[in-house]
């Protein structure tokens, strides 16, 4: 509905007084109101997100400010007295109009928009978060990366990755761009740093999501790798440039990533490892979630095993599984057997004609006869599937009776 | 209800003329004809198990010696007629009274006992396969070690094994049978070979089900594993002395090796792996199934990959993951955190106090006023919560405010 304003718009609007309902712009009053509740709210505040989404930002940012103390805010959000009693007294010390409008220039001067839900690039996947859904969303690079029609599939896994899991990661993100899939991750070292870097360095399209200000990259070794995932594709944050990325923000940081991809892929998982906290984001979504198992000797995939093991992770072991999490038909027509019943014969035959089979000789011939008596089966069936082997090519018939033909040796 | 006879007196009663029901010793006869039913039947072979089933072996064999040509025995064991014609024409060619003697005398010579299913010691669990039950087992070693009140766990995988399946197979091997659990192999090369010699060394009770007779160990390079396991524990075939190992009876034997457990691992296993028929046996049966992940990269671990995505395997990583398909009690009390959503931190705390914790800092005093408007929360709850901290000596409460303590480095 609302496209982004730019940064000097809403600065000089929002500078009216706020508490006088005086503004004449109510889109950029609307678009400062949201990013002061980003600077009110902590992520995943769910009394914010019930207040705004009733009463819309701007009349909530008044409610606050003024006290609200006559009930209509909080009996429209349908909040008790207390939980609105509660919130004010955690959102007003933080009530800083200055620093709003002081971030609104750094994204201006940054090129960082401001993305807001009534943005027609917003990700209407985030609304799966209901009350807990971000206020909005600060953005390096294109917003739109966030919304594209292709499907995304977010690849984590544990910074202190071993050689293996960055090989899989790898793997999996090359696989995955190519065949159209945008990988979501946290530019964390280790697991999400590949999936970002090879998707970027196979052309494809990679979103990364931050838990502090997407202005002071973290980690800052990969500054510039989080500039290159800008370039093409876009890397967000909920929270305001200078918001330091604390423990709780990259928990909810997790419940972004989760909540933007249409599957969830940990590649390597310490067993307690915040990977873990995505995944487990994910499955309350009802999204899937896929865990890419490793040797059960190494730590790196302890975590992976519990999803499979407590969580009913789907085993990811190609690009393949990971478009099946996702829905995207792979393309690939199963040759594979059905039932694991009728398999460890390599030619592909059983039962009747593996017990002829195996009463027959490559050296010596044999009657009919003597095959039914060693395959315990009578000489009609014997004879009947002698002669089916015969078309297939894998016996032949003699003078002296029958012999098998040599086996092509098996891999 | 009935002993094993020693052979001698099988051999000696059963030398009188069969077909003429002249016998005075009836249980010589039964353990003659269930042994003559080892030679006519194929492994798996339901017909035979029905009409023995019906008749007993002894009147099952009359009927098949004298053709049986007026209904009643198929009547009994409700076979059509075609069913019963098709039996007998690949029963009778195989009928020689001359080489069951002779094989219970390679039986008495070779220690080779004779297990019916009227025996005290004949495990019940082979019940579970009905028709297709075996019919007897011809056992080498103790035939009490196949139904000790012990619970059995079938450890099974590739013949081309890695190092590291033969490693995580032998910490298996091991750490079941310290905890008495019986260890079931098919003592092939690689994985069954490894979990039958870690067993024994751990001073376990092991059990071999071969697929040819017990009196020719294959694989022959293991002649001296297999007797080890017959020193102790138990080698059993349903098929007789001199009977080679087909590729019908080894994936007949695997349906033993799944029936006689009362769950089913498979270490390793190729994409198709004969071992993946004893778990689809086990999974037939509704016995549990267990796979050891691997990376991803291995192609003797993709059986095992394909186990826990298609065939809802349980994920296992250590003997407690066995212990608990086995439904043995672990022992070991629940220290894991029971959610995914509380976990990276740390300490164990979460939510609030996680916010407080950031909120703080390890050099500088903060106000508690300071540290609510950081965490986005109300003065208030922040005091309530520095207090619980301060009693948990995670802060320090000064004259310029709080502290946070130094964390204990993460491992």
């Amino acid at each position: 509905m609302t496209d982004i304003l730019p940064a000097p718009d809403i600065a000089r609007t929002a500078l009216a007084p706020l508490v006088a309902h005086a503004l004449n712009d109510e889109l950029a009053l609307h678009v400062f109101a949201t990013a002061a509740w980003s600077h009110l709210a902590e992520p995943g505040d769910g009394v914010a997100g019930r207040i705004v989404g009733a009463l819309g930002p701007a009349t909530a940012l008044h409610e606050v400010v003024t006290g609200g103390r006559d009930g209509a805010a909080r009996n429209a959000a349908e909040l008790t007295a207390q939980q609105w009693k509660d919130a004010v007294a955690r959102w007003r010390p933080r009530w800083n109009q200055r620093a709003v409008l002081d971030n609104l220039d750094v994204a201006r001067i940054a090129r960082i928009r401001l993305l807001t839900p009534e943005d027609d690039r917003w990700p209407a996947a985030l609304a799966d978060l209901g009350v807990h859904a971000p206020l909005c969303l600060w953005v390096r690079g294109d917003p739109g990366a966030l919304s594209l029609p292709s499907p995304r599939a977010a690849i984590v896994g544990a910074r202190a990755a071993t050689a293996y899991g960055e090989h899989v990661a790898a793997e999996l993100a090359g696989e995955l761009v190519a065949r159209g899939v945008i990988v979501v991750s946290g530019a964390a070292y280790g697991i999400d740093g590949v999936a970002h870097r090879v998707a970027l360095a196979a052309g494809g399209v990679t979103a990364a999501l931050l838990a502090g200000g997407v202005e002071r990259p973290y980690p800052t070794g990969h500054a510039d790798l989080i500039g290159r995932i800008a370039a093409t594709g876009a890397v967000a944050s909920e929270v305001p440039p200078g918001s330091a990325p604390t423990r709780w923000r990259f928990l909810q940081r997790n419940r972004l990533i989760a909540a933007l991809s249409e599957a969830t892929v940990v590649v390597e998982a310490g067993w307690r490892s915040g990977s873990l906290n995505t995944a487990g984001h994910a499955a309350a979504l009802g999204r899937p979630i896929g865990a890419v198992p490793g040797p059960v000797t190494s730590a790196a995939s302890a975590g992976c095993h519990r999803l499979l093991r407590e969580f009913d992770a789907r085993c990811i072991t190609s690009a393949d599984d990971v478009l099946e999490l996702l829905g995207v038909p792979t393309g690939s027509t199963s040759w594979l057997p059905q039932t694991l019943f009728d398999m460890p014969d390599s030619t592909g035959r059983t039962d009747d004609s593996t017990r002829i089979s195996d009463a027959m000789s490559v050296q010596s011939w044999r009657r009919t006869e003597d095959i039914a008596r060693r395959a315990g089966m009578s000489a009609d069936d014997t004879s009947a599937i002698l002669g089916l082997l015969e078309i297939e090519g894998v016996v032949h018939r003699g003078e002296a009776g029958w012999r098998r033909a040599p086996a092509p040796r098996r891999p």
